[in-house]
């Protein structure tokens, strides 16, 4: 059974506590159980992190890609947070992980503030889901596999 | 029983023909067989269209927006193609729609020419969808059925 | 008798019920009242019209060109809409009318988001009126009429 | 009775002298004529003011916002000149004024040196005249008495 | 026989008329006889075509394509007039229609107002040809057989 | 017993009234109240003044230079309204003073309009405190003491 | 009793030795001692951190807000140090965080290069104290105590 | 006999003291004898003038434009001080007053800060004369001469 | 009989052997004979010169400009090389020529880096032809001599 | 015996299997041999680390620094990877380290995405050595060397 | 008797014959009289030069250096034409010439075109003369003359 | 035996006396030697030389190419000096050599003035050395044997 990989970045443990009024309601703890369901459907193994440091994404990513050499994953969804605005580490650990990263953005980020209109992981993602809430995560998982199944 | 808009923009017609190495070989007609399959999945009907005219676009944005008041659609799939990047007036057309429309592009512009990066459209889309090939199409209907949902 | 044209532009057909927080609540046939009232107040002829389409109004720039050289118009009350910010066609129509032109925004565009502050049209315009509301139109027909007796 | 307050700024003591090719051969004495006549049809008291000082012209629009409390005035027709582009004081004084304050510029500014392209004052005026010469504080002053009509 | 097609964008309808000391005094007409005389010499048929409207523009180029690909044409001698500096859908059109598209503007464009300094057509254009009046076509058309014959 | 000066720019002679949203409601005369009892606190003299004139503030900057030279000031809070965006002059003339500078703001001038982001005098401050409101002023003479206390 | 937290950012731990001309000769360790001091005199308990890792202080940000929540604190005083101009993950900690935070700089960074005249903690920042040397940590504290006491 | 007039904008009456590093140590009493010195040799009256307010610079040029209409003047030396960056006012009045004013600096501007790099008033300067000292005003009063000698 | 005059800027002397999949096979000393030819065609004496050298560059345009003065030529056909991005000089030059230049480059320019979209030389150029390779020397000579017969 | 400290950024513990085509083939533990043969060829002891986490890199600086202050290191050569671009706190780190730090780039960054052509480490590098690359890291160390020789 | 050197670039060879409504009728020849004269008077021997070679000007300003070094020279009258904009070697030439360079223009460039409102020679110059026609070269060296007399 | 060139741009014969400040007290002749041991030690021949003149060095860069189709030489160590900033011909001369060019600059040019910081030359460079004084000319010659032996 393959994996699908669920990495959430900085401030997204606060799901549903953080600015509801932009990221909604639903808790990071609802949010993996919504993923891990989603998952079920598609029959794949969830494995599902967050951290706030840009040098444990970074590891994360390199990580997923020895798991993507042995053909145990059919990539990433990966919600980079802040981090999508200012780190090129994590462009090009995804640039170099050999496997669909697809990023995802819970809110409207081109409807917010000028400097969240551009991330540095785009150009190197596989596909990107802005703007859906929290449902967002399910388009991106199956869009992966959409991306696997050619 | 609802409908769901898919509306490209200028040159889609010529889908799978044109630029194949970037748009892909799936021709519009087979887009619109995918978009109508899934549509049949989810329980709406298709209303598919396609125009080169900013205008042509403006005026149909307009119209679905009377179907929207008559509760007659769950709301749009747009793919504005260039007008993304040129046109306002598509901007405040859907602003004005009152029904959530769904951006979706092909191919990924984020990693093409510096001129695809922004989009007019995006402020005032419900969500973004970019990069999956014309699976995005799915992506997108299923996503706009999700925001209808709550 | 001569002839007052007021043009609007995209999205301008829905005046009205359109962002009435922005634009109000006259509608665009009450507008069309407006202007008559006022054209008849002036002793005008009034020539209302409106489109979505970017090159109709190139070609209705074009015909009332021909109508000034033939005498027969005091120029037009242009509210370009949302081609103000991206049409260079419609300056180059202006400019080479022959007959002043009065651009006209309902609201205060410089209020607004950035990419509303700058006009195509402006330069060539023989005079600009902005954020008055619908009441603007009437200014501006004043103002159209004040040019034509120097 | 009401008061109409018509001010202007810098240079404009010079009007009919100071480039005419620019600003027209009407003098700043016959500007005050103008501008009564036109109150008195509107059946307004005019109070007409000129100031070479941004600190002079601060204190003339805290003092107008001190009448518009009172209730003895429907606002000012402010041609401010150079000030315009460079005074972020003057935007901060009409911002807090409480009337309403018609910006007027006599000559097309959109047409002339890029840097006068930008005005502060127009962000937080109840409206723009722009282009019409002179008789733009004509124009102005009726558009303000719509606004206070509502 | 093969054919050389000659597509004017906006206001080129009114060449002769509009804004002589920029564009000359050879009429629409006139140019069209100009190039159908040089097309005879050069043993080419002529199709002549104007629209002020971007969405024909890009249908036109579509339509051009699919000749292209029916082996019955030399390419486009391209004169988009304004939409140079604003449409992308044309530059799409263009870069997807599969014949040698030659832009060709009639005035310097790089003498003029900095907008019209860029030009979205010319990075997928065959070749430019700027500033020789309406001789430029005949070059245009001679350039473009040129890189018929390799 | 020396002086401390406080030095307010334009429109904050309209404390309390004018947009209290932003500024608060304390007056210009609490404030003056305010600092006083500081001063006290402080075992300083009291110097408060308020002009909406750039040049005004120039000289009075200039005057306390001199009192500075004669060992009779501990130096300036100085909150320089919207000329601390425009300014250029009153930069020289802190730069010239010879005595520490504090800038004070009441709002949060970094989370307002980009325009307020930058300030000509904050350069050549000893000091910024922004966003405390009025209780900013108490933090700046306290700041501008430390600084004379080494 | 409640807490004042302080947070210190990158290279903050060689206070009084790292280019000593720039940031002084205290040490983190007597800057300790004078936060203490001054919380003692102010009747708050101190909580003093220090770290080089930009996820760490994300995570304490958080930690912070927890214990905000929970009514133990009076908010922070934070010196970002270098994250201030590039981390977008500490603006939105912040943002979250529910409690004040105020932005202390010891060196006066709009007098340095202009990299460091921005920074995005600012926008979200209860306050800002820049320019003061350690001392500026003492403002900072009276400043958050200020603010709770509304 | 015909007058030269020696204008001397903000911060310039404090010459000699205040930033003597940059401006040197001639005083302004000592630069007026210069430029009496200098006149007297040149055969022409000195009229030496300073001010900290540019509405009072702005009466000062108008004032000395209606001298030059009556021929009483060969025109002015301007060192507009910081009002040669922020100042549009200026360059009106100075374009508007019908006699040659020449712009003179003290200091290189040019190998300052890059904000006084560029001046408003130059555009519409007879000549600049930059970073001579005080010996500038001396060139400046002779260039004005040969200017009027055409 | 006259002269038309080739003149190649920097670089052009190794044509054919320099990146000739950018520039093309064909050699320097072949793109004379071809231009050789195209003047016999028309009647013409050619001059065809190369040099590395800005100054070199700038004197031949003065010769040729002398050349003109005694109606001993039609003009130029100048590629400018990479000179064309940096050459004021060459610009200066040409402007004051007195004679005609066409710009001509081998390579479209346009589609290149984004350095060699602009061209100091174009704004005084009596034409530009862009992108037809070698051909387009041809292109330029008789685009030259039509401006020569009007 | 001193020490050379090679010290590597993010992403540079997957050399020789990211991206080859870009960075190479030699592994990160071929790299550390390369390194150690050309560290005992010089007389040095080699100290060899890698690090995905900025805060961790900044820590490492800081001991580095300590070690300096020891006279046991001759300094670091650094290879910053991606967070040259990014990084202030490296920046400062490295500024405060009191020791040389060679930044050395194993690609050609300046013929790269624009957004690699920066970096925040240069100015306060002692030297920089890119494009050769791992070959150098051995040029890198014997810059090194050659500094601390004079 | 020590020489001043007046030194022309780029297009100066051509003054009075190249657009005399820019740059006058003077000739070179005549300019060198000018300046010849000038000298003596002020008791210099002149040496006058141009060239349009950028290398050209770069050697004479080492010459010059070396004339300086061996106290022979007062220093240079620089008009560095076209090479202003875009010549760092020239700057950098003069910044190590040891000597003072003034530099001259003949127009006023601040009133032409914005590329030449920049110049890479007036950072280093001893001072800048602009605007005063050729009369400019007259106060260029009697400016160079006090410099030397401090 | 195969050659090294040692290639110098302008300004770089003065070294040792230029500026010593930035550059060092190497003299050029020194360089020279410095250069001719370091090419004995690889067991290679030296080809040094300098010019002033960017023609030249274009020149120069040709003649090595052919040098290079011959088998002749390993490379060029290039120290462009203010040509780096300013030349895309001696870019473009590199670009089409045909042999590895370093770029080697003396000072460290990220740590002077931002012009210096974009260099037209380093983006087709095989490697570029800067900051390590005229050692980095050892250094780049090692490292251009380095490409050499793959």
């Amino acid at each position: 059974m393959t994996t699908v990989h669920v990495v959430n970045g900085p401030n997204l443990n606060l799901l549903g506590t953080r600015r509801p009024e932009v990221y909604g309601t639903t808790t990071a703890a609802q949010l993996e159980e919504l993923c891990r369901a989603e998952a079920d459907t598609l029959g794949l193994e969830l494995d599902f992190r967050q951290s706030n440091h840009e040098g444990q994404l970074v590891d994360w990513m390199q990580e997923i890609g020895a798991e993507a050499a042995a053909g145990r994953t059919i990539g990433v969804v990966f919600n980079p947070g802040a981090y999508a605005h200012t780190s090129v580490a994590l462009r090009d650990a995804i640039e170099g992980a050999g496997t669909p990263v697809v990023e995802c953005h819970i809110s409207n980020v081109h409807a917010r503030e000028s400097f969240r209109h551009h991330s540095h992981v785009s150009a190197v993602a596989a596909g990107v889901v802005v703007g859906f809430g929290v449902g967002g995560y399910r388009l991106a998982m199956r869009g992966l596999l959409g991306i696997n199944q050619g």
